[in-house]
């Protein structure tokens, strides 16, 4: 990036002590944010991609008295106009200009030093995670859980098309009216806009851009990884799990095609197998419960992840304080995550999100709405992994006798590996085959 | 392993050159085999642990007609006995047996050799896999997919005695039908024999032993390789991951007691949240198909994990001879897999084995009752996490527009990670909030 030389500095904070703050991003909620710290006697240094805001920033503050603010167009000398550790508030719109900003400056940073993107109404979204690499496993977490909720919004959107028939302009206002309830998100939020947009190569009479894009989903590695760490871990996260190969089936593009026309061939219709009838005020309803339950598992599994990375590696990570900081400036923000937040201020050490007394009143109220969509789809032929795999972890955790017996009996009648009794303790092994064929 | 001094080599061996072939097991057919090759002319070398029977096989070698057998009571004279590079065949029970004399061998083995375990009616299973790490990696997949077989198994048995209230003999009489069937296999047919199984330690009268064992279950690492091998290699392989994180559930036993009383004080059944009004032999032949589909999806996952690793690294896999080795002496041994062996053979290049003709009708022939048995498991509360992932596998892989349209927008939209189009080619991307606006 080569940028002009730096303006000069505003001639009172020449003489100042390094400042223990920058910020990035001088539209006018920067402008302003940079200004107040200034005007309460912190010296800060500001920096900006154009120029013409840095100059407009210091003039306002020659203007207003003299105030100590340091400003930059050249982000190395920014960063290292900061005193150590940095602290570096980026007021930029979310999305590329986040990363473009954070690409810019990351270079000059060094250990230790933070940026924060963004605040909610209980602080900043920056937090000392932890030591080691405790951060980026934090952010590959989100990214995670990322993936899961994309997934589940994507389901939540085809079961609506595909078994109640709305058209894009319904999905965009069940999205908008969704995210006015426990489902606000960006991730929300951004679906509903999604499906108010006309097609811009052929204006507005053909209808939703979303229906021109191709159903092929790329990625860049987080969500592999998360789930490459919770397999590790022994953690189970099935949601995540099945976002990520949702990504991976949906890049086979042509061998789909291919298979829906082989099965067809063999009998198989490729649309919808069973029609539903169904009010759709009653489906869109059923299908928000679906989408909210199998968002909680998801979630429960996102945590418990972090949770088992903290301990393997004495990292002491404060769950509670991590929902604090994701209820803003990231992708995975929303209203949900306040929430979260309370569980874990409620029970540090609570095992689930799914036993949270608050958590499981919910589950228990809508898990009759969420086995319905689940078991219509399956009947229907509408693939629903993110969904299914929520309720079978919901299922699986809440099972007080799993037939995991079996298994351990398998394992033992072939291996020899042995198997613990529900009445009595120690390891015991049976030679199996040989009773069976005593018994016959 | 200590051992007695090795018998001394029979006479007519003695001056022969080393033998190409070793045998191992020297019970009734190890005998027999020895002698027929020996018979034919070829030397053998021969190992049992006991050392009569190396004695009785050297006694019958010599009344025979001087045959050349030499004899061995030392697992490392048996080995440098053999000229390289060394075939060694076993005929010891399956199970730990098995293991212990592999165990007691392989010290000595060098690169290139090879154990063959068992016999099927084309060959011995014993195959030259591949270079590099290719054995290791096909062993690792067989284990994965050893995982998914348990795990359905395990979701038959729980759905045919929680929906059908099948006793623990019924079942036995359950799954040794199934045994004479589609369903053949080692894992099915000793099912059948653990639930004929008394409890050893109250008696014959005290019921099955299978239900006094706790429900954790053991593993031993491999599974876990599988499924963060298939995200490594972008291959979706869901039922194996959902045997591996019902393996990890089963282990959070305390947790899980837990969960289900904390639910229940919130107003969610223990037990069936919903009776299901089946007839027992309609809810037999159902799972059994369900069974069956959900089982033909985790080898499709298997086969294209082997395939996908095999051209990363160049191996050249043969996919329908890694079918035929399989078919004897291995824990997944099944008739099912001679039929995936003729699929591969009628395609090499088989991009998936639902898309083979044979199994796609199967499969289509087959789904309705999969589903049922899926969506009342998700109605009544029973957990199937693999049969439910070998479902959503089968419908995203046979489904031909994806949902995954609206997460390329979301992408794109927050991370203008671009995207491509149904209608023409190239990337794209587009200002989605800013028209979002414009059009409200």
């Amino acid at each position: 990036m080569t940028s002009p030389a730096p303006a000069p500095p505003a001639a009172a904070a020449a003489q100042s002590p390094p400042p223990r703050i920058g910020l990035a991003g001088l539209a006018t909620m920067g402008q302003n944010l940079a200004l107040n710290i200034a005007e309460k006697g912190f010296p800060i240094s500001v920096y900006n991609r154009t120029a013409a805001k840095v100059d407009s920033t210091l003039s306002r503050a020659a203007a207003e008295g003299a105030l100590p603010v340091l400003g930059h167009r050249d982000p190395r000398d920014f960063v290292l106009s900061l005193a150590r550790p940095r602290t570096v508030v980026l007021l930029v719109q979310a999305g590329p200009a986040v990363d473009a900003t954070i690409d810019a400056l990351s270079p000059y940073l060094d250990a230790g030093d933070a940026i924060a993107a963004a605040q909610t109404e209980d602080g900043p979204c920056v937090t000392f995670v932890g030591p080691g690499g405790a951060g980026n496993f934090v952010k590959m977490v989100h990214n995670g859980i990322e993936y899961g909720d994309m997934q589940l919004i994507a389901e939540a959107y085809d079961v609506l098309h595909r078994v109640g028939g709305l058209s894009n302009s319904e999905i965009a206002d069940v999205f908008a009216e969704w995210n006015k309830g426990e489902l606000e998100s960006f991730l929300v939020e951004i679906t509903a806009d999604i499906f108010t947009v006309a097609d811009p190569l052929e204006g507005s009479t053909s209808g939703a851009l979303v229906d021109k894009i191709l159903d092929k989903t790329g990625m860049k590695g987080t969500g592999k990884w998360t789930v490459q760490q919770a397999a590790e871990l022994a953690v189970a996260a099935p949601t995540i799990a099945a976002s990520l190969d949702g990504r991976y089936l949906s890049g086979l593009k042509d061998e789909r095609v291919a298979a829906a026309s082989v099965l067809e061939e063999e009998g198989m219709p490729v649309g919808l197998l069973e029609k539903i009838n169904v009010d759709k005020k009653v489906l869109v309803d059923r299908v928000r419960q679906a989408l909210y339950s199998s968002k909680v598992c998801s979630y429960a599994q996102g945590m418990n992840l972090l949770r088992a990375k903290s301990v393997e590696q004495g990292w002491n990570l404060n769950l509670a304080e991590l929902s604090r900081i994701w209820k803003g400036g990231c992708i995975i923000r929303a209203r949900f995550l306040d929430r979260i937040k309370k569980a874990y201020d409620r029970n540090p050490e609570l095992a689930n999100l799914i036993v949270d007394r608050e958590f499981a009143r919910e589950m228990v109220q809508r898990q009759g709405a969420w086995r319905w969509v689940v078991a219509r789809a399956v009947e229907a032929g509408i693939s629903t992994p993110g969904m299914s795999a929520s309720l079978s972890y919901f299922d699986t955790y809440r099972c007080n006798r799993l037939p995991a017996n079996l298994i351990q009996a398998q394992r033992d009648l072939f291996g020899a590996h042995t198997y613990e009794r529900i009445d009595r303790p120690g390891s015991f092994h049976t030679e199996w085959t040989k009773l069976a064929r005593e018994g016959k």
